[in-house]
């Protein structure tokens, strides 16, 4: 289980947000970041690759715990296993983390360049899924399918949690959502 | 129902792609383009926006399909009525168009600025079916699930549609698509 601590990683995750809001994502540098925080450009570069990949890094773990989930799921069909892993992952986004999810989904809808790096994670998302479950012994079409459903399951989920107004955790409104996507197909 | 005809407009998407093919669509300009069909580029301008949008003009004509084809579709289920419109727009895609498509997409997947504007213009796909659909009383989150899942059909379908090996129709594979994803969500 990945936990969500406050460590150097973070705090660099934390102010980068800060200077993207406060001066636009454009204009802010690798040297402001690492300084906001009192660490070295050389810090910077030991956990990130770049000013973009502060926003997109989690997202490894995220596609791991995944994978995870697909591998750890008991027997059933493709549709409930992905639905295992989908819920599993739900420990990547405990309540405390929701302010700065929301704050970075603001960022990356408003910067066409971070939007286009967020739907290529997506889409590796959906590759590695459909991976796992070929590897559980699911055949095409229906790995892609389940694949695709759950990443759009999650993405859909995820976009409820972080809107302004919203109290549901992430699990419940993922179940639901499965829930209406099984009952769509019936 | 849309034709496919090879007057001015499909002879300058044809003489796109084959300089795009041949030169890299980096370093082929408008004025090669409508100088190769023996237009002007004042001609080219009044029927594309610009050399990206000539691979991308059709979307909308598509879009319209969709939507056309949710609000023709016979009262059911709302998967039966995305199901109704995806398989309604095959019209768009003869097999006489299928060797176009072929390398459109060949195109596509090899450039990083026009694979960003092809999953804008998915997106916008499940948009415009999303509100077809709420038009016609679906509520949701049932309208933005099932036109997820009809777009996804959609892409994969297509996907396999201009594999190099593909023999059957878009709407044949279309159809074990949606039939896989019922029976998966079982």
């Amino acid at each position: 289980m990945v936990r969500w601590e406050p460590d150097t990683r973070e705090r660099l995750r934390e102010a980068a947000l800060d200077l993207y809001t406060a001066k636009g994502y454009a204009d802010t540098t690798v040297a402001e970041i690492a300084a906001s925080v009192g660490v070295t450009e050389r810090t910077f570069f030991r956990h990130f690759a770049d000013k973009r990949e502060v926003l997109f890094n989690g997202s490894d773990v995220l596609q791991e715990q995944f994978v995870d989930g697909v591998a750890s799921a008991p027997a059933g069909t493709a549709f409930e296993i992905v639905m295992h892993a989908v819920l599993s992952a739900v420990t990547f986004f405990p309540e405390e983390r929701r302010p700065y999810s929301r704050r970075r989904q603001a960022m990356i809808v408003a910067n066409p360049e971070l939007m286009e790096r967020e739907l290529n994670k997506m889409a590796g998302l959906v590759a590695a899924l459909g991976a796992a479950l070929r590897e559980r012994g699911v055949v095409e079409p229906e790995a892609t399918l389940a694949a695709e459903s759950a990443v759009t399951v999650f993405r859909l989920a995820f976009e409820e949690w972080v809107a302004p107004s919203s109290t549901r955790t992430l699990a419940e409104i993922e179940q639901s959502l499965f829930a209406a996507l099984r009952s769509l197909a019936r």
